[in-house]
């Protein structure tokens, strides 16, 4: 099983009318519920504005992948809790920033980059799918079509991906790096542009299974991993002659 | 002309009898003196208890590759001096971390992991060269052995190398990911684990041309940039249909 | 089910008394019999003097991996052969390359490099284990030592893996990427360096499990796919305009 | 200085009068008018029905880096010669694939795949900078337009690039990673995907300033290599311990 939490600013559906009309109880509740259909994963949500923000260290410790979706709040993250989540994922737990999450804290601390990018409203994408044999894009075709998406456009400041999935071609005339997975300690972090507030983005089916794809993809494998800097006192080596003594 | 900034701590050198007499003058000023013999790299230090760590605004604008050495003052190093080096990088300035600063605050800026390894006092290392055609190994032979070096071990919590230049075998049993390369923004940064204070490795001159070689690789080529997130608001395909009239 | 064939030369277990105590019905059938436990995975052998070298296009088109030893007998491969092993990994299948496999055709047609590399007989070697999380690492601790096995040293002629999974340490002073994995067309190559065949290896349990995580690894997960180089006559675009008409 | 071979198949020139008449004395003869200008640069040229494809062991051991143009003739380039190119390139010679180059047998040989892609005639395209700060970017802007290319898309059936410097935005609809360099053995490739024969590409000043860089960031900084597998008989560290004896 794969407890999922996905976090949210939770911010726009609530104070502006034309987006709670497409998410009306929250983008967070929106990807609870695709999700949630499937028998191994487990969704609980958290949002800005609960205490912690939402993570206390019970919940971060009992997240396998933490989605996160946000855009005018990202100051008001706490930057403790940012930098728990930061460790949480270089333990091992999985990490998937969605959309406007490319400039959260989390995910530049993860990433050591600004994440800046060129943008514009309302514009036409195809998401190209350059990796057909990844986990992510199972039972993804070719390409992808939104008929209206926020445009995010190159030079995108993140490190090299480890692996990159989606390339955006966008109407207007830009391209986008749409879909990159990184390794950060033992952990897995995978951004995904899709998913401007005002646009039913998270509605489309295709949209949905790169999704839970990718909660699959990102999630632990091998358990969680302690950060810690020993003192190797007694060498291989030696230790090795101790027991030939 | 390379404009290079040594920083160092300087803390052990002032403190400790035995590393004082290894780097009488502090380890900046020991790799100050070998940088300087280049007529291309301009060379100065700075150091954590100058104001501002050393490193105002005019000092980072002017400086084209910084170097760093640090141990037990990374938390004294201000956070709003780590940031603004960070930002420096990712706008184009090269960034040379040496040793234990493989845990100071810019390096794990830059990289978004824990930069964790094991560690042990005194051993023989060879430093194997597995990129032989790169810049930085430029002069450099097989490998390079240093009779005491503290053993860094794996696992390093660091991603995955752009460029893995070194490998480090260490005589009680231990490898080490020695010497990576990652572009970060515009910048480029170089991390190379010799250098323990204890320890004369500074002046040993495969060790001073593998420094002088990566000063060369990291300076920044193609000037500096700014970190920005425009907003694209006439389209590229708008702006020919415009012309287009 | 995933089905696995082992390919094997076998030579030196036929014709050298030494190897043959080792490996007494060669060293494919030491794979098969630990590789054959798992319920989820179906094994068959093939050698080279096999007609087709035992890989028929039948063969290759119900293998989902494919697990090459090969020393001595390289060029005896046939070279059509090697191609449709390349192609069919292109297309999707798993390839595990072992130990001297790394000058074997299909590994450097894969890689484009020569595979080359420095060695030595008779060395002790530690296995460091420097991607924890990773599948193929599961059950695997910080190292693995084995007693006796050949030297490989860098520099290993390979291009950049691209996850890096074991570094080998060896007793007499040299170290080796000794695990990596690489993505090619839709297929996924893993390099392991341990199994000279006068050392008992295969046998050792932690070798069996790292080799059995790298079949699951390595298997393809979203079928197989055609190479094919398409006139997209019509463009995407226009199939867009043509359907709002 | 940068000794350079410029290698056409030179047939669509002679052939097809409509290519005669954007390149009336080949591609070849364009890129080296265009780089020939430049001091550090020696340029020559090379054809395919030249005794031995115009690359004798002589011009290839002269020759620091080698550019490709190729299309309808990649079948009757010599396996043999194809080979040298491949061992020149992991010996240290710098290697540029253009345009139909990417099917072409040095190209696929280095990469290990099969090139293959998908294309139509007659496009719009803008090259998207996505390496500002890298060698081969500089001087260009954010992107460049080519009023009619040849449409490349995605999926490019490439290994990860080492280094990803263009993304191609195509007006149908595609997008293409059109600029990529990988290290092969100690040699660097260079990937461009504009350049149709029937396109006049090559006259534009910043496609020429792209392979003019290209040609200075491939070129060996190091000399050349020999491939070698060498035993390592006598350790590194019996090697000590004699000199200790």
């Amino acid at each position: 099983m794969i407890n999922v939490t996905v976090w949210n600013e939770f911010i726009h559906e609530r104070e502006d009318d034309a987006v709670k009309e497409v998410y009306p109880n929250g983008i967070h509740m929106c990807i609870k519920d695709f999700l949630g259909v499937n028998e191994d994963i487990n969704v609980r949500t958290a949002t800005l504005d609960e205490p912690q923000n939402g993570l206390t260290d019970e919940i971060l410790k009992t997240t396998d992948v933490l989605i996160w979706w946000a855009h005018i709040g990202h100051d008001k993250v706490l930057d403790e809790v940012a930098k728990k989540v930061q460790n949480r994922v270089l333990e091992g737990m999985g990490f998937i920033a969605l959309h406007s999450a490319h400039f959260s804290k989390p995910f530049t601390a993860l990433m050591g980059t600004s994440g800046s990018l060129c943008w514009r409203d309302d514009d036409f994408e195809r998401l190209w799918n350059v990796a057909p044999s990844h986990p992510i894009t199972q039972g993804i075709g070719d390409y992808i079509e939104l008929e209206q998406e926020e445009m995010y456009g190159e030079r995108f400041d993140i490190p090299t991906p480890d692996e990159l999935i989606f390339i955006g071609w966008f109407r207007g005339g830009e391209v986008f790096r749409s879909g990159c997975c990184w390794n950060r300690g033992q952990g897995k972090v995978f951004y995904f542009q899709p998913g401007h507030e005002s646009n039913p983005t998270y509605y489309k089916p295709e949209i949905q299974r790169i999704i839970t794809n990718a909660v699959r993809f990102v999630a632990p494998k091998n358990g969680f991993w302690k950060i810690e800097c020993p003192n190797a006192e007694i060498s291989p080596e030696a230790r090795i002659a101790t027991l030939k003594g």
